[in-house]
C-alpha cells in the first residue's frame, strides 16, 4: 500500500543540507511505494506542533529543485530538540506516542531525519519506540554537519564546503594579511567545539601561489601558551605578518577553554552582562601584550556554514545520493539506519554509499587522528591534505539575479 | 624622449585594487612615449628605500594579466605614509629631493598612484614639489576605497565589490538567522568609520527571495540606544530572528563611539592589556542584557575587502578603465588629476571617465546624503538602491586550481 514520506532537518545547517533534502524529495517522488512528501518545518520540535508542508507546494519543478540546492540554511527550518528516553517515564513515552500519532495521521510509512549526532540519537529512539509498538514506519538518518565530526562515515555532507569556505577566504586574507608588511598578525577563528577538522582545512591554501597558514591549533591535542606566543615571536621578526587559525574549542592542558580565560579576565559591563570574548580576540589580546605584536581576530562565524556561493559541487553531489539513497533503504525496508560514506580511493577520488546500523553514528563523536597533527602540535600533516583535498572540489552552478545568488523561498 | 612608468599603490586593499594597476600596466605597455613600467613596493615608503620591481617580470603575457585582475589585497603591498608639506622644513623638504633623486635615476616620466583620499594627498604634494623644480613627471592619482566615501568621483572602484560580499553574505546570513525560529538577534559589523555607503549595501539583499535586513544604522545620524532597543524588542516578538547592520563608525549623538563604549566598561586584562569590544559585539551584549533575547554578533573584518572571488565584474571593468585612462591622461600632458567617474544614467547603467583636479578628492570625505536615511534613522531609502545595484552587477570568472581561485604571486 502506497505511504506517505515526511523528512526534517535538525541541528545547525550547512551549505548542502538542501541537497540532500532534494535528494530525498526526488527519490521519494519518483518512488511509487511512496506518496506525499510532507516537509517537517523546525524538525521533530515542529512536527509536535503540527507544523509541516507540503514539499510539492514549494519544490513545483526542475527549476525550484536546482534552486533549493543552492539555497543556504535549512530549507525546513531546524530545532535542537532532544527526545526523551523511550524506555522512561510516562511522560517521556507520552512525547512519542504524540509522534506516532500525528505520524499515523498523516500515513506516513517513511521518516528521514538529515543531522548531526543529536540528529541520530533522534532517530534511534524514534525506531525502538516504533519497533515496540509494532509500527511499519522506516526510520533512517542522513549526515550532516561541518564539523565532520560523525562516525562510521568517511566525511559528513557539509564539510566538504565548509573547507572550501575557509580555505578560500584564508587565501585570501593571506595575502590581504602581508600588505602593509608590518609584522601585524591576524588569528582567524574556525567553528569547532571539540573537533579540528575543520580549522585543519585553512592548510589547503597553500600551494604555489600561497605561502599558507603559518599555525593552525586543534582542539584535539592541549594548546600551550607560550610555545604559541614564542612562535608568534620569531615569526614577527624581519616585519612578517603571520597568519595562524585556531578552533573555537582549543584548550589548555588543564582542560580550560581559550575561550574561558577571556570571560574570567574580563569584568561585567555597567548593566552586570559579562563580555564575551571569542578564542581568536583572546588570543590576539594576548598577543598585544606579550609580543607588542599588532593583532587582529577574525571568526567565520556562521558565514562558514552559510556561504552557499561557495559550495563545493563534490560535497553537494554527495549530500544529495545520500538524501537519494536513504530513501531507496527505506524502500527496501531497512530502518534505524543512517547513510554513510565509504571512500574507495582518494586519486582518483571514488566513494560508495551504504546504510549503516545508527549506533555507530548517533552520540558518538570522530576526531582528528593524532597522527595527522604534527609533533610541534600546531599544524597538519600531508595526510590531512590527502583527505581534505578532495572535498572541496568542484564549483557549483549558482543562479543570479540583480547581481546576487538567487534562493528558494519557503 | 621615451620615459619610463612607475606605479604604486596605497591604503587599505580592495577587491580590484589590481585591476587598476593591471589597466595602467597594459595601457603603458602600448604607450610609444613609454618605457619600462616599475612597480614600487609597498607605496612611497617602499620607494623611498629603493624597493621595487620590474612589472613585465611578473606580468609576462594575457594569462599573467588576467590573474592579476582577480588576485586580492594590493600586489605591490601598501603603506600607510603621510608625506610631510612641500613647503615645510628643510628635513620635509629632504624627503621630497630623495623621492625625486630617486624618480630620476629610474628615469621616470610618468607616476601613478592608486588608493584614497591620503593617496591622493600624496599625488598632490609630489605635483606641487615638481612643478616648483620644473621637473617634467606627470602625477596621476588613480582612486580606490571601499568605503566609497571619495569626493569628485560618482563612486570609487572597490566599493561595488565590497558592496557585493556585503550584500551576498548578508542573505546567506538572513537565512541562517531564522532556521531556529527563536528570536535570536544577529548583529553584521561592515567597515566604515566615517561613512555608511558599505554597511547600507546590505539593504540590497532584499528581493522576492529574500525579506531583508531590519534595519541599518549609519555614522552619518546620531545612534539612539533606547530606539534601537526598543525596535529589537519589538521585533523579536513571535520568535522573529531580525538581522541589523551597523557601521564600525556609528556613534551617539554626544560623538561617542559605540566602539568605545565597550572599552569603557570593560577592565584590563590579567596583563594589563584592555579587552577591545567592536561595535556589533557591543550592542549584542547590550541587547543581551536590556532585552534577554539571545544575540550574537558578526564582523566582515578585513574579508569584505579581499573577498576577490566575489568580484563584481562592473567595478573590475571600472577599476582596469580607470587605471589605463590615467596613461592616457598623463600621456597627453596632464599632472596633478585623478581619473574619475561621471555616472550617465541608472538604467541602463552608463559612466564616462574624465580627469578631475586632485584638490577635489584630497583630504574630502563624501558621506551617505541625509536624504537617503529614512526618517526614522535605520534604514535607507530606495535612491540608495538605484544608485548602488548597478555597482554590483556582473560575476568575474575566477580561475580555479585545486578547488580554490588561484592568484598571481609577486
Amino acid at each position: 500500500m502506497n505511504k506517505n514520506v515526511i523528512v526534517g532537518q535538525s541541528g545547525g545547517p550547512t551549505a548542502v543540507i538542501n541537497c540532500s533534502l532534494a535528494g530525498v524529495f526526488l527519490s521519494a517522488l519518483g518512488n511509487p511505494k511512496m506518496g506525499k512528501i510532507f516537509g517537517m518545518r523546525n524538525g521533530v520540535k515542529g512536527l509536535l506542533e503540527k507544523r509541516y508542508i507540503n514539499m510539492g507546494d514549494y519544490v513545483k519543478n526542475q527549476a525550484d529543485l536546482d534552486l533549493l540546492k543552492v539555497t543556504p540554511s535549512s530549507f525546513l527550518g531546524s530545532c535542537r530538540y532532544k527526545l526523551p528516553s523511550p524506555a522512561g517515564s510516562d511522560e517521556d513515552r507520552a512525547v512519542f506516542a504524540q509522534i506516532f500519532e500525528i505520524l499515523n495521521e498523516l500515513e506516513i510509512g517513511y521518516f528521514f531525519y538529515i543531522g548531526g549526532n543529536d540528529s541520530m540519537d533522534t532517530i534511534m529512539k524514534l525506531s525502538t519506540y516504533g519497533e515496540e509498538i509494532n509500527s511499519p514506519i522506516r526510520f533512517i538518518g542522513v549526515p550532516k554537519t561541518i564539523d565532520n565530526d560523525l562516525a562510521g562515515t568517511d566525511h559528513s555532507p557539509g564539510f566538504g564546503s565548509a573547507a572550501k569556505y575557509v580555505a578560500t577566504s584564508t587565501k585570501e586574507i593571506i595575502l590581504d594579511a602581508q600588505v602593509y608588511n608590518n609584522g601585524a598578525v591576524t588569528i582567524i577563528e574556525a567553528m569547532g567545539r571539540n573537533t579540528g577538522w575543520l580549522a585543519a582545512s585553512a592548510s589547503l591554501a597553500k600551494g604555489d601561489d600561497c605561502v599558507g597558514v603559518d599555525a593552525i591549533y586543534l582542539p584535539e591535542v592541549a594548546f600551550d601558551m607560550d610555545s604559541f606566543l614564542n612562535k608568534i615571536s620569531n615569526l614577527t621578526q624581519n616585519n612578517y605578518s603571520p597568519v595562524v587559525v585556531v578552533s573555537e574549542g582549543i584548550k589548555l592542558a588543564d582542560g580550560r577553554y581559550i575561550s574561558e580565560l577571556g570571560r574570567e579576565n574580563v569584568s561585567v559591563d555597567a548593566f552586570g552582562h559579562m563580555q564575551l570574548t571569542g578564542t581568536a580576540s583572546y588570543l590576539a589580546a594576548q598577543v598585544k601584550s606579550k609580543t607588542g605584536a599588532k593583532a587582529r581576530a577574525i571568526e567565520f562565524a556562521t558565514l562558514q556554514r552559510c556561504a552557499t556561493h561557495l559550495q563545493s559541487a563534490t560535497d553537494a553531489k554527495e549530500a544529495f545520493e545520500l538524501g537519494f539513497k536513504a530513501v531507496n533503504a527505506a524502500s527496501e525496508g531497512q530502518t534505524n539506519v543512517v547513510v554513510t560514506i565509504n571512500r574507495l580511493s582518494n586519486n582518483p577520488y571514488s566513494f560508495q554509499i551504504s546504510a549503516t546500523q545508527i549506533s555507530t553514528m548517533a552520540n558518538v563523536e570522530k576526531t582528528v587522528p593524532l597522527e595527522w597533527i604534527t609533533p610541534t602540535k600546531d599544524h597538519v600533516t600531508d595526510d590531512y591534505i590527502k583527505y581534505a583535498l578532495p572535498l572541496i572540489q568542484g564549483e557549483s552552478k549558482t543562479f543570479i539575479e540583480n547581481g546576487l545568488p538567487k534562493h528558494l523561498k519557503i
